[in-house]
């Protein structure tokens, strides 16, 4: 079998902005939290579930499309402080899009902001946005093999949300194996099945934000 | 709701390569395409079924991948003639990459090359790879509200394969709704809703790449 190497894009622009970004937040005592992961893995179903369990934070959103407002209307309707950013086509956020939409949403009287980025396993790993973690979250019928051909994101990522764990049955997905590649590509990263639909280990996850939290 | 909208990044550099490629190929009698998808819809699947259930014809397979063989293992196992192109980091094949695969792979002798694009819903969609036909794929674990959130990918496909559909009954998916979804961003896209698990649905799209196909 042949194998075809094309020069990798590198881009370092932004991590000056999002340094900075970073900082101030923390100061500020707001945790920021980029949630990345592929079209359709849930981000917006366990986004509104976190935010009504943990409904006695200060919880901010931003909500990253290319077009739609579809998510920002679902996370608006539970109340939550929350601005819709459109990329116009771009396919991932960066820190210099999510500086202009953190003065957007505004980021006083917060405990949490968190980033949904657009849809996208590839070029939102590329781009630091300021954030002071990476979640992403991996559901189970997107396949266990996921590590292998997606290992930037993994690496990048400080949690990893297993979702829909309640369509394990469904699916072919070993949950230790995928557990072992991840591993595999980052030892420190945490790990989290659950699914926002049951609530079966929700708890894990939203102890795990609790702690993080700089200003309780 | 607030939205802010940031400009549009847009390329049109590799138009000319893809139109002589894909001229070339036409002229050689290869029909050429490009499938299209999330991470984990279910591609090499249901690329491996149509490789088998048309062993009558003379096909070959371009797998492109950010980092792993596995997807061109799978297709290698099946006996197809194939090549692996990494991508290096990088989200989507443009026409020159496709080019050197192209040649790699060799164009002689075949009725169709598929594509295996690198599994994004968003970059592939605005470059131009010289395909006949742009194929997408969505899977039913995904959700019916894609066509709202990725409009482009659906804009710039000739075929819609919803793949997964023997999942349908553990996920809120309307079938209906979402080919209303599709038609209204694309009037003319072929909808072909498939299991490449089952086999149910295959026969329509294998009976409309037939006749697509230049050469017999």
């Amino acid at each position: 079998m042949k194998v075809i190497q094309v020069d990798k894009f590198i881009s370092e622009a932004n991590d000056k902005d999002a340094a900075r970004l970073r900082a101030q937040l923390k100061e500020k005592g707001v945790l920021f939290l980029n949630l990345m992961s592929s079209p359709g893995s849930g981000k917006t179903t366990f986004l509104s579930r976190t935010l009504k369990d943990l409904s006695d934070l200060r919880l901010g959103v931003m909500e990253a499309d290319i077009a739609s407002t579809v998510d920002a209307e679902r996370i608006a309707a539970l109340g939550a402080r929350s601005i819709q950013v459109h990329t116009g086509g771009m396919c991932h956020m960066d820190a210099g899009m999510t500086g202009a939409a953190l003065e957007g949403l505004g980021t006083d009287e917060l405990d949490i902001i968190f980033l949904e980025n657009v849809g996208n396993l590839i070029c939102p790993a590329e781009f630091d946005t300021g954030a002071h973690k990476n979640v992403m979250i991996l559901s189970v019928p997107e396949g266990d093999d996921k590590p292998l051909k997606y290992p930037l994101m993994f690496e990048q990522s400080d949690v990893l949300i297993i979702s829909k764990t309640d369509a394990l049955p469904y699916f072919n997905f070993d949950l230790e194996k995928c557990r072992e590649r991840v591993r595999r590509l980052n030892p420190a990263i945490e790990i989290f099945p659950l699914s926002a639909k049951t609530g079966e280990g929700m708890e894990a996850w939203e102890a795990w934000l609790r702690k993080n939290i700089f200003s309780r």
